[in-house]
C-alpha cells in the first residue's frame, strides 16, 4: 500500500489516529493532507494540516514534544491513518499525555 | 463531559477511534452521529453512522461480533471520540482483528 493508493476526502483531508508504539495509547485524532503525509514520510515525524488554522503543522516544532515516526497503518477502504508513534512528550497542550483525557458520562 | 458538549461537523457525525480496552489495539476509525452515540449509551454496544449507506449501523449484528463499551473519553475541543471497547470477535469483515491491519510503505 502507497500513500497513491489513499483516499483524501472533499477537502483533501485524511484522519490519522496517532498511538505511542509502545504503550497503545491514543494520543490524538488529527488530519493529514497530501503535503504534510509527504513531510511525514520524508522527516519521519508527524506533520498534520490544522483545520483550525488552515496550515501544515509540525508536531513540537513549538513544544519540542515531536513524534518520531515507527510505522504507518491504513484500513481497508485506505481512508483513514494509524500513525504508530514514538513521542518525546506530551501529546496535548494542556501537558497530558493524550489529548483524550476526558472521560465521557455514561449513563 | 457530557453528549450535550460534543462538537458534530458540518455532516452531524463525529470521528469515533474504536480500541480495545484490554489490548490497546486499535481497530476502525468509524463514525458518530448524535442518535449513534444515543444507542451506543443506551445499549451498551457500539452503534456507528454508516457514511457509505448512510444509516445506522450497530456494530457485529449481522456478524455477532458486538463491540462492549468499556468507556468512552473525549479530546478538549470535543470534537473527536475514543471508544473503548471488549470486541467479540474481530472488527474487521475480512476477518481481520483490526481494520489497520494494510501497512504503509516508508520510504
Amino acid at each position: 500500500m502507497t500513500p497513491d493508493d489513499l483516499k483524501f476526502d472533499a477537502h483533501g483531508l485524511i484522519p490519522a489516529v496517532v498511538q505511542d508504539a509502545d504503550t497503545g495509547e491514543v494520543l490524538t485524532l488529527a488530519y493529514m493532507n497530501r503535503e504534510s503525509l509527504q513531510l511525514t514520510l520524508g522527516s519521519g515525524e508527524t506533520w498534520f494540516w490544522s483545520r483550525s488554522r488552515q496550515a501544515l503543522w509540525h508536531k513540537g516544532a513549538t513544544s519540542g514534544n515531536v513524534q518520531r515516526v515507527h510505522e504507518i497503518r491504513t484500513d481497508c477502504d485506505g481512508d483513514a491513518l494509524l500513525v504508530r508513534v514514538r513521542p518525546a512528550g506530551p501529546a496535548c497542550h494542556t501537558g497530558e499525555r493524550s489529548c483524550f483525557h476526558r472521560l465521557l458520562d455514561l449513563p
